[in-house]
């Protein structure tokens, strides 16, 4: 990059005696940036991404780059983040970009919908697959560049009131989710509704909702679930391993020296382990609890799995009829996604199988 | 750290103009090392993880912390990656630990052993599961730091010149596998043999062996097994998500400055990421290369499988008797992959298992 356009765009100021320094010096300006996460400290593992991210950044760079992370609704709330990046209202963000569907469905594609390749896949789709550059074309468009830095692996289908058995059960359901999975419910029959985290458990106990997704184990049960909707379905079918991003201003990723950016891209690949790990190791603990609690695990049904699933590519079908970007980005994971089972359901899926059978021998 | 104790130990030279620099440049010395990669360039998902590392080191220092990395052979051979490293003779190292259980079975432990934790799981207990420092406890002795930086996923089982139903049929059966899985078949009556990666094939061809384990499709692909061994197995249960790891001598290890620690770990787990990646990507399409060539896939019985498995936890009862670094190490992974096993298998495996169902829909 040209040195002239990074000092005219950095932000934050580069400090007068850095100027007068010797050259190894001078290729590392002070770079103090705010990041807007999406997510509340009470969710420690994706606040703690956020966390951990900068503080790897600031690590890399002896200080000389900082991030600062702020909680949701510190600057700007939860669905503001992707406005507030592209605007450059802050230099980044921490984010499922999904939470963005309502500004154009694609959003959905470089992190989670229904029926997605599962987080690995998604990961190799990234990296080898095409899917970071096509995912960055996209974003683009909204003037922000991001890279993966963080999942939650598969997460549950959400608190019931009542069992869930067939389609029919689902017709009038109230429920608390959003984005393409609440789309492909509506086609189903249920009703879906955008209800803040905190108040998730007053509707569920007074019946103003009927259910409502969260995220999995360890996350779900600080809010108490499973004392007012007792039963705990799995696999959210529309969660099968969401990619938080770091989201970047465009301009200032493009002004950014090319050493700056490399530590961008290691610190969030770093997160990224980190925080699934994180899910990883913090979910078994936090099932055994839920299930000594009260909390009622079920499948859903093959017929349900099978209803969403051609609801899902109807709805994909639909949407990509009329918005190009969507068309493309949905083809390339479908058809990486499809590649990849082929794969897993030889080697992957034959050894978790047997020792998820031979488990307690 | 004390700069007076990096200074003493550092290798490759600071550069003289350094120390007159201003503090910011004098906490960046120059240091340049030696990576020996224990596997060949032709390994090009392995040998490529050296070189990414390397290249990400660099990237994130400006050139200031420089690794070449050497294929396998180019300074000591893959069996004497871990000695060098342990002794000095290089700097670091790329391995898979498991190739070292000669000079100890811990050594299997934070790469992979039988019946293992699968990838995911071995990231989520070396980050948030003690892993990594009971690894680095018993590394140490060996004087070496190690950190992941790679995964294969899980492995193939091998290419066999005759069907293998039962147990009976592994009696007397000549097959090239090491480590900890070559002990395990022996007690099932198979005769386990060393056979570098070359010979191979005209081992196989001239019925010397009946059976080779290698890697995974994409890397068996090149060797060209199904012409001789059609009948490929699946899955690899000694192989079921192995770590790569950068392997540092500890000296070295302590002796950085914490900026050059960050570095290393970021590099890593960028690299882990990459990997892989790029094996999940590559997998699918050489499996289809490899069925469409003559190979014949077959999943293991459940008897095998069973056999196999109660033979491991024999052969982990009897290293453990003797050998409290083991002991320490299997029981804390073996308690970790039962506890991730109970998660997995409700939401991650539920989601799988639909789409491997579904895919072709």
């Amino acid at each position: 990059m040209k040195r002239r356009q990074f000092l005219a765009t950095a932000t934050g100021g580069i400090a007068a005696s850095v100027l007068a320094a010797p050259a190894i010096a001078q290729s590392m300006p002070e770079v103090r940036w705010r990041l807007q996460s999406a997510f509340p400290k009470s969710l420690d593992t994706l606040w703690g991404g956020a966390e951990l991210f900068c503080r790897l950044v600031s690590d890399l760079m002896e200080g000389r780059f900082h991030i600062q992370p702020f909680a949701a609704g510190e600057i700007v709330g939860t669905f503001q983040v992707a406005d507030a990046v592209g605007d450059g209202t802050v230099e980044a963000g921490y984010a499922t970009t999904y939470y963005y569907v309502g500004k154009d469905p694609t959003f959905a594609l470089p992190c989670d919908f229904p029926f997605a390749p599962n987080a690995r896949q998604k990961t190799a789709w990234m990296y080898h697959g095409g899917g970071l550059d096509l995912c960055n074309e996209f974003f683009a468009k909204h003037k922000m560049y991001a890279v993966p830095a963080g999942n939650t692996g598969a997460q549950m289908g959400g608190w019931y009131r009542k069992e869930i058995k067939t389609v029919q059960d689902l017709q009038g359901l109230k429920m608390r989710i959003g984005g393409l999975g609440g789309q492909v419910l509506q086609r189903l029959g249920a009703v879906p509704q955008q209800i803040s985290a905190g108040d998730i458990y007053p509707a569920l106990e007074r019946g103003t909702i009927d259910a409502a997704e969260f995220v999995g184990p360890y996350d779900d049960e600080k809010l108490g679930f499973s004392k007012v909707a007792p039963f705990y379905y799995y696999p959210g079918w529309w969660d099968g391993g969401p990619v938080i991003h770091v989201m970047i201003n465009i301009d200032r990723w493009n002004a950014l020296p090319k050493t700056y950016k490399a530590v961008i891209n290691a610190a969030a690949a770093q997160t990224y382990v980190d925080v699934l790990g994180k899910y990883d190791a913090r979910n078994p603990a936090a099932v055994r609890r839920l299930v000594g609690g009260g909390a009622q695990l079920r499948p859903f049904s093959q017929e349900l799995m099978e209803a969403a699933f051609k609801a899902s590519n109807e709805l994909y079908d639909e949407i990509s009829a009329k918005n190009p970007d969507f068309k493309k980005l949905y083809e390339s994971s479908r058809a990486f996604r499809n590649e990849e089972y082929l794969w897993f359901q030889v080697a992957e899926y034959a050894y978790d199988s047997f020792l998820i059978r031979s488990r307690a021998k």
